[in-house]
């Protein structure tokens, strides 16, 4: 049913999307843009997508589908941009890692019976680095993709057959798609992904001023260390507007963060080191 | 030379250096011992030892070179007594995760020309759950093994020729040796081993609080949120002697966490953050 898909941003996500969309067998057009031009050739060349375009909107108009894999503001900015050119023969969806103003965004330009369909998503995959080059067929199996679409959205025909259509080219890439309220979304990130990536980057950024001189004792760290580090290689340009959208609920989980380091600190020989040991086992526990 | 070792604590570190000595091609006796004889026995069966002795300090006599592999303050135990029971003929060496009380109890009870001889000893390496069960003959290769030797000491000639044949074990055991001072060894540690396990052990303790409830959250966060909880799995058995041992140095390191992750979450919308970034980016350089 959807046979010509596009897709705005060929970095990690864009490109492995494609990779896995070809993968799990879609025959149709995948035409790709990127704002650097040398990525979108990148992707091109690793057949990600068969065709770049130059003009963004034009592809987006040509295509059924546009996945919108840019970073959150820059998905902002096309939602705005491609409300006013597309029409209810469109689907645009995205993979922002919060989903509150994107669905708000959603509500307010899309997702009417005269206008473009648009359903919020969010592939829990990635790496630490991003770029075309390190694209993967295999990014989303196993992933979990949530969507935070909007019950009461009123699409037209066109867009219903459309989401149910994506809704299976997910699955089909491996991965297991999860509904989820965007709000409730936004608080559950924040502390199995947001909370995770902020406490990376700063313990690599103490350990660069505490130890940074002394690259031998990466090694003397080992896996341990390696694994509690490996998300401080994360750009600032991916994480600026996850800082920016979901301020409020990083804010919260890192402040709590910080009071149970304190606690932990403060009880270094007490019993209740023991109490917070067994509470971290409970966590891992299979 | 050395052609009769003693393995006092086959746990996962006990069970692994007998494995590796085997893998190395030592093809003397190996006696072990453990509080819990099954472990032993599960080292047996793995060919870790060769025997199990029911009698820890008769195995150390018997042996030339005693390698304690059990928690700190065992160790500290275990020194004491080894110290009235063993001569010159013989050197006990250890892999306990700190090394000042240890080193101050070798230079106090050992080390001298009438003494038995004290090396003491840390390999970089484990895993988040221990046990013989998991002992592994690889767990040493690549990984650094850290000597804090006093160069004061003044040992009998068959200590010397002992440490000697230990140093080239460990390093046949695939291991990297490197000596460093026990004081300087402890704050090291702090920042590169201790610092990321207890930020594991509150954040996976914090995370049981918040989300313990919703498993399925744990794949939504993926291997990101894997890899930053999967020390809190670790026991409290051997981290409890690791926190009293190196409670100032553990202390100073997570002060200065906490005060870093309050800056981060203070500059969630400034300039500040790309800082803290490419902070963090540059300790993952590689």
């Amino acid at each position: 049913m959807i046979d010509r898909i596009a897709i705005l941003g060929t970095g990690l996500l864009g490109t492995s999307a494609g990779l896995a969309l070809r993968g799990a067998g879609f025959r149709g057009s995948i035409v790709g843009w990127n704002r650097s031009a040398e990525q979108a050739h990148v992707a091109l060349a690793m057949g990600a997508v068969d065709s770049v375009a130059g003009d963004a909107l034009q592809a987006a108009r040509d295509a059924q589908v546009t996945l919108l894999a840019v970073p959150i503001y820059a998905t902002l900015d096309f939602m705005e941009k491609l409300s006013g050119v597309l029409g209810p023969e469109h689907l645009v969806t995205d993979v922002g890692s919060t989903k509150r103003v994107i669905a708000e965004a959603a509500g307010r330009l899309f997702n009417t019976r005269e206008r473009a369909a648009f359903l919020p998503g969010h592939p829990m995959a990635g790496k630490e680095r991003g770029g075309a080059a390190l694209g993967d067929a295999e990014l989303f199996r196993r992933a979990v993709w949530l969507f935070t679409d909007d019950p009461a959205a009123e699409r037209s025909e066109a867009g219903i057959a459309l989401v149910k259509g994506w809704r299976e080219w997910v699955v089909a890439m491996g991965a297991k798609a999860i509904d989820i309220d965007p709000v409730r979304h936004d608080e559950m990130v924040a502390w199995v992904s947001h909370l995770p990536q902020f406490v990376a980057t700063a313990l690599s950024a103490l350990l660069e001023d505490e130890v940074g001189d002394a690259p031998e004792l990466k090694d003397v760290g080992g896996r341990g260390l390696r694994e509690m580090t490996r998300l401080g290689a994360s750009p600032y340009s991916m994480w600026r507007d996850i800082a920016y959208t979901n301020t409020e609920a990083v804010d919260a989980a890192l402040q709590k963060l910080e009071q149970r380091l304190a606690h932990l600190r403060e009880n270094l020989r007490t019993p209740e080191l023991r109490a917070e040991f067994e509470r971290a086992n409970q966590f891992r526990k299979d």
